[in-house]
């Protein structure tokens, strides 16, 4: 694996587990009035398209990661929806 | 272009504009208390080894998306610093 390798699996990495301090955040504090729900839904609608993609062109990194990042992101609408 | 690389650039459209709701809100509220600060520097660091990956293999949707994505996140990281 060389470098740019070694930087695209970190990256995917990194994308993946972008959410989970939000989300453990959120469930801690019970309190998500300064989040966009707009965004909420953009990061899900995103996902489910980046899946489409990877799917259809068997992209692993790109569909374990959306996959990961569809999950996070709809325990936050979740969230949204349930904390006030 | 077909309906794959259609969904690619969807996608990569998307991830793009993920954080200008969340921005928008936090510059009329003027309150961040919810947002995770880890969030937003994993968003931050993502975006700088995707930067390293995209520029690397002259990948413009990632650069671009990217480049996007850092200023969104970086403006954010202000917000988070100075809106108590």
């Amino acid at each position: 694996m060389n470098w740019i390798e070694i930087a695209g699996h970190t990256g995917a990495f990194l994308s993946s587990v972008t959410f989970i301090p939000q989300v453990y955040k959120a469930w801690q504090t019970k309190s998500v009035g300064d989040l966009s729900l707009a965004m909420i839904l953009i990061v899900i609608t995103s996902t489910v398209i980046w899946l489409v993609y990877g799917v259809s062109l068997v992209l692993w990194p790109v569909i374990i990661a959306n996959t990961i990042i569809f999950f996070l992101a709809s325990l936050l609408l979740v969230f949204k929806l349930v904390f006030k």
